[in-house]
C-alpha cells in the first residue's frame, strides 16, 4: 500500500497522466506553465466547482471513482447548461498525507472518464498536501451560437426540464437515514434504490440536452443544482418575470420516487422541489417550440402583473425556498 | 465581528462581487452558470495553481490581501511565462466556519487588485466551507503569437532571467527563522529585509517580462517557481539541451542577499539556486538577440554531447537538485 506522502509530485502525476484525456480542442497539453486550448468561435465559456471531504462527500459512501465523477458531472452541467460542450477541465487538488495513491488514482480516473465521455481533455492540475480532501475543477467550452443565460425567459414561454428531480436528494436521505449498506456499490438490480445511490454518487446529468434546447431556441437555461423551488425562483427574478409551476406535473417526476419516500419518511413531492444536486437542465422555450427529447413542460412564464415581483409561483402561492414553506400534498 | 458562517453564499458573493473587476475581455460576467470571455485570437491558455493554509502561507504571517495577492500572482506568472496576459480568473474558496468575512473580504480585494492591475477580470468561483482554508485560482489568457514553451531551448541560446531570484525563500527564512517580528507589516523602510517579506507573502512577478520576450523572440520560457537549479533542468531536459549556469552571474544575483544571509545563517547562493516562489521568467534568447528590459544572461545553452544527457551543469558538474547537491562558494 503506497501513500501519496511516499511519491513527490512529478511520481504522481507521471501515474496518473495516461488516466486523463487530452481532448481533442488540446493545443499543448499537459507538461508546461499552461496548456493551450482551441476556440475558433473566438470565445470561450468557463465555470468552477468544488467539492470538500465530509461537506459533499464522504469516503465511507462513495468509491473513488465516484468521487471524481461527481465533481466533473457538476461543472460539466454548468457548461451544458449554457448550451456548451466542454472543451478543457484543469484539477486542483489537497490530498491528507495518508492517503492510499491507488485511492487517489481512481478520483482522477473518475474524471478522466467523465472527461472523456464528454469529449473534453484534462489539462493541467495542481496538488498539495492539506489535512482533508479538496477536489477543485474549472471547465472551460464552447457554445455554437450566444450562450444560454438564465434571464432571458419571456412571457408566454414553457418551462420545460430534463434528467431526474429529486433523485440525488433521495440518494443522500437513504444514506443519511442509515436506510441502505453505504458499501452497497453494485447497484444494477436494485432498480430505483439503486438509481437514486447512484445520483448522489455519481450524478449522470443530461448533458447533450445542454446544446439540444440551444439548438431548439431556448429563450433561458441553467442547471437544477439548487432544487426546482431555488433555481426556477432565480431564473424567475433575473429574467424579470413570474414562473409558475404545474404542480401535476411536478406530481408526476415525484412518482417514480414514491417508493423511496416510504423507505426514508420523506414526501417525494419535497425532494422534487427542493432536492438539490439534480444537474438537470432547467430551460424555457417559446409555447410553439418543439421541446427537445428529454424535456417535459413543468411550468409556464407570465409577464410581472402592476405591483407584483419577479417571482416563483405553485398553485398562485409564492414559492419562497426551503422546506419549512412548501404546502405538501 | 461576523463570521462567514452568519451569512449565506449569496450575501458573501453580493458583499465581494464590487472588490472584482469584469476584465476587458469578458463578455458575460459573474452571475450565470458560466462566463464568457472573448478570445478573438481563436485559442486560449489555462493554468490552475492552489495554496492551502499552514502548508502555503500562515494567517499569522501575512496579511490576507497579501494571501489573496499571492494565489493570483503565482497563477498571472503562469500566464506571463508562455508570453500571455491574463483575460480572466475564476477563484475556489474553502473556508473555516470561524472565519471572520472581513478577513474573507481582504482576501477577496488581495485577488481583485492584482487581477485588475493585470487587467483581468474575475468571472466566477465557488465557495464552501471546510476545517481550513483553501484558495484554487484558475487563469486564462491569450498570446499575440504561438505561446514560448519550455522546451524550445536551442544550443547557441543564451538563458536569462527577469525578477528576484531567492529573494522568497530569504523572506521565508526571516520569518520560520524568528529573525522578524511576524507582525511587522510596514516594510517601507526596511530595505532589502522588507523586499524579502513582501516577495514571501505577495510576489510581484515581473509579469510585462513575459509578453516582453516573446516580442523579443524567445526560444524558450517557463515561470520560476522551484528555484533555479529545478526549473532551469526542466528547461534542459524538456527541450533535450544542456544548460551551463554561470556562476559569477549567479554570485551576482545573490550578492543583494548577503545581508540576510547573515541575519539568518544562510547562503544566498543557496537562496538563488534553490530558493523557490520566486516567480521570476526564465527564458532562452538566440545569442545575437537583444534582451528585454529585466532580462539578465544566467547562462548558456549547448547541445548534448555524444553519450552526455540533457541536463543543467555549474562548473561543469551536473546539477541535479536539492540543497545537498551543490558546492557552495
Amino acid at each position: 500500500m503506497t501513500l501519496v506522502s511516499d511519491c513527490n509530485e512529478g511520481e504522481l502525476i507521471a501515474k496518473f497522466a495516461h488516466l486523463l484525456p487530452r481532448g481533442q480542442r488540446t493545443l499543448l497539453g499537459i507538461g508546461d506553465d499552461c496548456a493551450q486550448i482551441n476556440a475558433p468561435e473566438g470565445s470561450f465559456i468557463v465555470t468552477t466547482d468544488l467539492i470538500v471531504e465530509d461537506e459533499h462527500f464522504h469516503r465511507a459512501w462513495s468509491d473513488p471513482e465516484q468521487i471524481g465523477a461527481r465533481v466533473a458531472a457538476q461543472n460539466l452541467a454548468d457548461i451544458a447548461a449554457m448550451g456548451g460542450r466542454c472543451s478543457a477541465l484543469v484539477v486542483g487538488v489537497v490530498l491528507r498525507a495518508d492517503t492510499e495513491v491507488e485511492w487517489m488514482l481512481s478520483v482522477v480516473r473518475g474524471i478522466g472518464d467523465r472527461a472523456r465521455a464528454a469529449g473534453a481533455g484534462v489539462v493541467g492540475g495542481d496538488m498539495s498536501k492539506g489535512p482533508l480532501t479538496v477536489l477543485t475543477i474549472t471547465a472551460m467550452g464552447y457554445c455554437a451560437g450566444a450562450p444560454i443565460r438564465r434571464d432571458g425567459a419571456q412571457a408566454g414561454d414553457v418551462l420545460a426540464f430534463s434528467g431526474r428531480a429529486g433523485l440525488s436528494n433521495a440518494g443522500l436521505d437513504l444514506l443519511c437515514g442509515g436506510h441502505v449498506d453505504p458499501l452497497l456499490r453494485d447497484t444494477s438490480a436494485c432498480g430505483i434504490l439503486g438509481e437514486a445511490l447512484d445520483a448522489y454518487r455519481a450524478p449522470s446529468p443530461p448533458l447533450e440536452s445542454g446544446p439540444a434546447a440551444a439548438a431548439a431556441g431556448a429563450h433561458a437555461m441553467m442547471d437544477l443544482s439548487d432544487g426546482i423551488a431555488q433555481d426556477a425562483r432565480r431564473m424567475a427574478r433575473a429574467s424579470g418575470v413570474v414562473i409558475e409551476l404545474d404542480r401535476s406535473a411536478l406530481l408526476a417526476e415525484a412518482a417514480p420516487l414514491t417508493e423511496l419516500g416510504a423507505i426514508c419518511g420523506k414526501n417525494p413531492f419535497e425532494w422534487v422541489l427542493c432536492g438539490g444536486e439534480d444537474h438537470g437542465m432547467l430551460a424555457t422555450f417559446a409555447p410553439d417550440a418543439r421541446l427537445p427529447e428529454g424535456f417535459r413542460p413543468i411550468g409556464r412564464v407570465r409577464a410581472v402583473a402592476q405591483g407584483e415581483e419577479a417571482t416563483l409561483l405553485l398553485d398562485g402561492v409564492t414559492v419562497t425556498g426551503g422546506w419549512d414553506h412548501f404546502r405538501m400534498s
